[in-house]
C-alpha cells in the first residue's frame, strides 16, 4: 500500500523521509510525518499558506490564484491541492511554519507585561477578591534515627513538619514518601520541606535538599486555538518569573475549533490532538519558562488554563465531538480534581490542574476567565468585553447580571485566512499609516527595525484596511479603485495592495493584501460588530449604554481603536470609553494561580453568565449582512468614520 | 565488552540469545537475560538449584558436591559456579525453574478454602469488626439533552446520580469523566455505575454500559519473599471468585530479603525489583484471575496488600537499603493515599492500594494482617502465633498485650535452601511416612497420584525428618545411622535418603534429602523454637502458658503438629492447643479488603504491638545453638518426642 516515498527538505534542519500511498494529499502526508505546514483554512486552498517548492518527482496539482507564472515556473505549489504522483521531494520553506511560528519568550525587563498584571492584582484585591497564598516551604532538621528511636522515616518526617509549620496533620502523598530514604540520609537528615496548607491539613508536595532555594511557583496557561501563551508565576507575592509563548501545534490539524473536532473524531485522533497540545507546544514552553527563570519544573505546583470549550476537551483528551454536533453539549463546563500529571505534564506529581469554568459549547474558559481580569462584574456601570481570539467572543453586564454570545469571526484577528497573516511574533506588521496622496506606506514591524517584515498581524491588518478605506484605495466594498505603483491587479482582475516589495521582506516575496484578504476580514469584523449589536438588542439596547469597552486578543501588542471603528468593527462611541487589555485569559489564569479566592470567583461568575445562541436568534444574520461593507451598511451609525473620498 | 554469545535453550520455548562479557557469571547473566533459573541460595554454591547443562562452548565451573561425576560427564553444571569462557549454549531444564515455579490457580470447587474465608468473616465479625460494604453500582437513566436543555454531560449525569444513589454529593475523578461522551452516547444515555460511598460524598469508579452485570471486586494479595498468593472477592458478601498463587519474580534476585536488599541497592535496581514483583508476578496474577471469574480488572475496586516490610517497600519502589542498614529503618509502617496504579498494576484507576502495616524492619504488614485473622487480639486467654514464611515471625499475646519478633529461619520452611525442596504446588511431597523396618517411604504428593513427585516442600520435609529421626535412621545431630538401599553415601562420606528414585520422580532425576539439608533445616527449626522461647521467658514465661498456638504459612496444605513437636520446631504442648490456619497474611489482607473497619484494626493492632528484637537479645544465642538438636539438647522439654532408639 505505502509504496512512493516522500522527503521533505527544509531551509536549514535534517530532511524528513516518510512512505505514502500514490494519490495522498501532500499536506495531509506532511501532517502526518509532523513536518509543519501551515493550513489555517483547513487545506481548502482559500489561504495560499501551504506553498512549498517541488524539487524532484510528480505532483497532480490543482490550478491556485495563490501561485504566480514566475512561481510556478520555479516549482512552487499549493502542499493541500496536491496529490502525489510518484517518489517525490520537496522544499517546506520556513515561512511556511511562520503562522505555526517559534516559540517566543517575551521580554519581561520592559515592564510593560509586569505592568498589567501588577495592575490585576491590586485591581482584583480591590474587588474583594483576597489573594491567599496557601504553598509554603520551610526547612526542616530531623533527629536521625538511633537503635532506641526507631520511627520509620516518614512518621519522623511528619513529626518535624507538625512542629515547623504548626499544623496538626500532614498528608504525604507517595510522590513525597518514594525517593524519602535517599533525600534524608544524602542530606543529613535536614532538608527542605514544599507544601500546600488545606485547612487544618498540610500537604506535602516535595522533600528537596537544604540548600534549595527556588521560589514556589504556578503555571497560568492561555491555550489558543493559534496560540498559547504561558506564565510562571512566584506563588509568594504573584511576581512574573517567566512569560513565553508559540503557535499550537494542533494548528497542522485546521485553523478552527470544527476542523479540529473533525480531525480528532478519526481514529486516535483524540491522542494526536491532545498530544500536539500536551508534548509538542505545552510541554516545551514549560521547559523553556523554566530554563528562563532557572526553577525544576517540580517546583510548579499549580497549573491553570484557559481555553475555549473545544481546547479544553481536547487538552484533556475528552471527545469533543457533541460540541459540534446538536444539541451541543460538551462533556463538561466544570471538571475538577486532575492533576497536571494526568495529562502528562512533567510538573511536580500532586500539581493540579485547574481549568477556568465553560459556559456553553462555544464561550469557554478562556471567556470566564478574561471576564474575571476585566472586573466587570464588579461595576455599576454596564461594560461590553470582546475577545478577539480565532473567535471572537462578547461579554455585556455589570456587577447585577452577565450575558455573552460568540461569532463566528474565525481566525483573521491573528492573521488566520488572510495571504500574508501572521501571528503578531517578531517581523510582523503591527501598525500601518498611509501617504493619501502618494498611497506609500510607513509601518512598525514587532521586534523593532531590525526585523525585516515577515506579514501582517490582525492590529496591522486593521490598520492598513482603515487607512485604505480612508485615502479611497478601496471603496465601502473593499474593492481597489485607485491605481498606482502600490496596487497591482491579476489577469483575473483582482487587486491587491503591496506594503512592502519582495526586495524589502524577510522572504523575498512581496506582502500584499488581495481583495479576497479583505474580503475575509469584512466578514470577520462584520461578525463582531453584529454580535455586539444584536446582544445589545436583545436587551432593548445599544452601544451608547456601554461605559467601558474591553478589547482583548492576541492581536498585536496593541489596537488603534479609531482604525477599528473606521472600518465598522467596533462600535462609534467615544475612544476613552475603549480599554486594550492584551490578553486577558491569562491574566485570568494568572489570578487564578495565585488564589483559591479567585478560582471561586470565575465559577461564580460563569454560573451567573447568560448565553445568548446567536445563530438561532432572529435578526442577527440581517444585523450580520448590513455589516459587512465599509465600515456598515447604515452609515449614521460611524458619524465619526473618517472617510474623505 | 561485550563480545561473547550465550544462548539459553529449554525443554520448550523459544531459545534466549544474549551477548556478555568473558568471565561473566552464567546465573547473574540468566538473571540479566530474564531466563528463570533458581537460586534459593542466592548463588553461593548452597543449594544446587541452578544446575544447568553445557550443550556448547566453554565454562570455568567450581566443583560442586551437587554435581555426581555422572552428572559432570553429561555436562550438568551449577549456573551460580560458571564463568563464561567462549561462546556458550546451555540448556535450561523446567526444573531449574521448579521453585519459581509456574502459576497456580487454586481449586475453589472443593469448599476448603471457602470454608476457611467464610469462617474468618463469621469470627472477625463475632469479634465487634463489623464489615461495611461502602461499595455499589446501580444503572441511573439521564434525560438527552436538547437545544432547550443544554447541561452538560457530567452535570446531567451527577444530577441522576444524586437521584438514584440519594446522595447530595458526587466526585467524578477525571478518569470517569474522559469517555463519558462516548459511554452516554452509545449507550443511549442508559449506563450502569460503578462507586462508593464516602460519608455524604458519592465517589464514581466507573461509567459502563447498561448491561454490564460484573460483580464490583477487591483483591487480597499476600506478597511472600517466596510466593505470592492472591484471591480476587465480590465485595458484596465477600464471596470468593478466584484464587491464584505464584512464585514471587525477584527470586532470580535473591532468595531471602537481605540479597534483594542488596541487588535493589544496584544501579537501576529499585525499577528492576519492582518490577519483577508487579509486572512479572502480580500483573499476571491479575489477568488469572480475571480470567478465572471472568470480570474486567477495570472492577477491581480495591487492593489490599500483606507483605513483610521489605517486600511492602520494594513493591513501591521505594528503597529498602535502611532496613538492613543500622539503625534498620524502613522509609515507612503506614503508607496511606497510595493509589493501584500508582505501582503500575491495571485495575481500576481510582482503586486504592492498601498496606497492612508494618511494626518494624523485620515484623511487617504480612504478620499484622495474619494477627488479624486469628483474633488472638479479642481473646483474654494467651496465644502464640508462628508464621512459617521465608522468615519466621512470632507473635504473642491475648486482648491486653501483644508482642512479637522475628527469627532468620531462612527459606527453608518453603523449600528453599533444601537440594530437593520445593514450593507446595503439584507434584510437592507434602507428607510422609517411613516403614521403620523396611525403611521404605510412603507419601502423598500435591495435586494427587496423578502426578509424579518432583520434590519435597516444607511438611514433607519436616515428616520426612520426624520419620528419619523415629526410625532411628539418622541421629540427634541429624547425621545418617543406618545403612540400606534408601540411604546412600557419597565419596566425601555425607549420607542421604533417596525417597524418589529417578525412576519414579517427574524429572528423571532421584529425589533425596541429604546431611546438609537436615543441618539446613534443623537451624532453621532451632531459629523458630529458641524465637519462641526466647520471646516467652522475656515475659518470665514458658510454653505451658500458651492456650492457643496458630501455625500459618505456606509450608504445604497442612503440617503434622505432632511432627514438628517430635522434631523439636515447636513446644511440646497438648496436640489440641494446635491450630493450623493457613495463609492468615491473605485471610488478612481479605478482611481488609472487605471492610474499612478491619482496616481501622488492623492499624491498631501494629500500634499495639511491641516488637523484641532477638538478635541482640542476651540469651536467644544460647537458645538458639540448645535448639539445633533433633529435639533439643535437654531432652526434658520434649517428654513427648517419640524417638525410639
Amino acid at each position: 500500500m505505502f509504496d512512493v516515498t516522500f522527503t521533505f527538505e527544509n531551509e536549514d534542519r535534517q530532511p524528513v523521509t516518510v512512505s505514502c500511498a500514490p494519490g495522498a494529499n501532500l499536506l495531509q502526508v506532511a501532517q502526518h510525518a509532523n513536518v509543519a505546514i501551515d493550513a489555517p483554512c483547513s487545506g481548502n486552498g482559500a489561504c495560499g499558506k501551504c506553498k512549498v517548492r517541488l524539487i524532484e518527482g510528480e505532483l497532480n496539482c490543482w490550478p491556485s490564484s495563490h501561485i504566480t507564472d514566475e512561481e510556478k515556473a520555479e516549482g512552487w505549489i499549493l502542499s493541500c491541492g496536491s496529490k502525489v504522483a510518484s517518489d517525490v521531494t520537496v522544499m517546506v520553506p520556513d515561512i511556511a511554519a511562520a503562522y505555526q511560528s517559534r516559540m517566543q519568550t517575551a521580554d519581561l525587563s520592559s515592564g510593560k507585561e509586569i505592568a498589567i498584571f501588577e495592575k490585576l492584582l491590586s485591581d482584583i484585591k480591590g474587588a474583594g477578591v483576597e489573594l491567599v497564598n496557601t504553598f509554603a516551604s520551610d526547612h526542616v532538621e530531623i533527629d536521625p534515627p538511633t537503635l532506641d528511636d526507631t520511627l520509620p522515616d516518614n512518621e519522623r518526617l511528619v513529626n518535624a513538619i507538625k512542629k515547623t509549620f504548626g499544623v496538626s496533620k500532614v498528608t504525604m502523598p507517595f510522590s513525597a514518601t518514594r525517593d524519602l530514604a535517599r533525600n534524608l540520609r544524602e542530606n543529613d537528615f535536614r532538608v527542605r520541606i514544599v507544601g500546600e496548607h488545606r485547612g487544618p491539613d498540610f500537604f506535602v508536595y516535595g522533600v528537596t535538599s537544604y540548600d534549595d532555594h527556588e521560589p514556589l511557583c504556578g503555571l497560568a496557561i492561555d491555550i489558543g486555538t493559534t496560540t498559547v501563551s504561558a506564565v510562571l508565576v512566584n506563588l509568594k507575592g504573584g511576581d512574573l518569573l517567566a512569560k513565553a509563548s508559540s503557535g499550537n501545534g494542533q494548528i497542522r490539524y485546521g485553523a478552527d475549533v470544527i476542523n479540529r473536532i473533525i480531525e480528532q473524531g478519526k481514529t486516535g485522533g483524540v491522542k494526536r490532538l491532545k498530544d500536539a497540545v500536551v508534548c509538542e507546544t505545552i510541554e516545551p514552553l514549560i521547559t523553556k519558562l523554566c530554563e528562563t527563570a532557572n526553577v525544576s519544573p517540580s517546583k510548579i505546583l499549580k497549573v491553570c488554563v484557559a481555553s475555549n470549550t473545544t481546547m479544553n476537551h481536547l487538552l484533556l483528551g475528552v471527545d469533543a465531538n457533541p460540541v459540534r454536533m446538536e444539541p451541543y453539549i460538551p462533556t463538561f463546563f466544570h471538571a475538577d480534581d486532575i492533576f497536571a500529571m494526568e495529562i502528562g505534564l512533567h510538573v511536580n506529581q500532586n500539581a493540579r490542574l485547574i481549568l477556568c469554568p465553560n459556559i456553553g459549547s462555544y464561550v469557554g474558559g478562556d471567556i470566564t476567565a478574561g471576564t474575571l481580569a476585566t472586573l466587570l462584574w464588579n461595576k455599576e456601570e454596564l461594560s461590553l468585553f470582546v475577545d478577539l481570539g480565532t473567535n471572537g467572543e462578547i461579554v455585556f453586564g455589570n456587577n447585577e447580571f452577565m450575558m455573552s454570545c460568540a461569532c463566528s469571526a474565525g481566525p483573521a484577528f491573528e492573521g488566520g485566512d488572510i495571504s500574508c497573516g501572521m501571528r503578531a511574533t517578531d517581523g510582523a506588521i503591527q501598525a500601518v499609516t498611509i501617504d493619501k496622496d502618494t498611497m506609500e506606506p510607513s509601518y512598525d514591524v514587532v521586534g523593532g527595525d531590525s526585523f525585516k517584515p515577515i506579514g501582517l498581524c490582525g492590529s496591522g491588518i486593521i490598520d492598513l484596511i482603515s487607512e485604505l478605506y480612508r485615502c479611497g484605495i478601496v471603496n465601502s466594498k473593499g474593492k481597489y479603485v485607485r491605481e498606482g505603483d502600490r496596487v497591482k491587479f491579476d489577469e483575473y482582475g483582482m487587486g491587491r495592495y503591496i506594503i512592502v516589495d519582495q526586495t524589502k521582506s524577510e522572504t523575498g516575496r512581496e506582502i500584499a493584501l488581495t481583495e479576497v484578504d479583505i474580503e475575509s476580514f469584512i466578514r470577520a469584523k462584520g461578525a463582531i460588530y453584529s454580535g455586539i449589536d444584536t446582544l445589545l438588542s436583545s436587551l432593548d439596547m445599544d452601544a451608547s449604554c456601554v461605559e467601558h469597552f474591553y478589547v482583548a486578543g492576541g492581536i498585536g501588542s496593541g489596537i488603534n481603536i479609531k482604525n477599528a471603528i473606521n472600518i465598522g468593527m467596533f462600535p462609534d462611541i467615544e475612544l476613552d470609553k475603549y480599554e486594550y487589555i492584551g490578553n486577558s485569559s491569562l491574566a485570568g489564569a494568572y489570578t487564578c494561580v495565585l488564589s483559591r479566592n479567585a478560582e471561586k470567583k470565575v465559577n461564580e461568575l460563569a454560573r451567573n453568565m447568560t448565553y445568548l445562541e446567536l445563530s438561532t436568534y432572529p435578526g442577527y444574520m440581517d444585523n450580520f449582512i448590513a455589516a459587512c461593507f465599509l465600515p456598515h451598511t447604515d452609515l449614521s451609525r460611524f458619524p465619526n468614520s473618517v472617510q474623505e473620498l
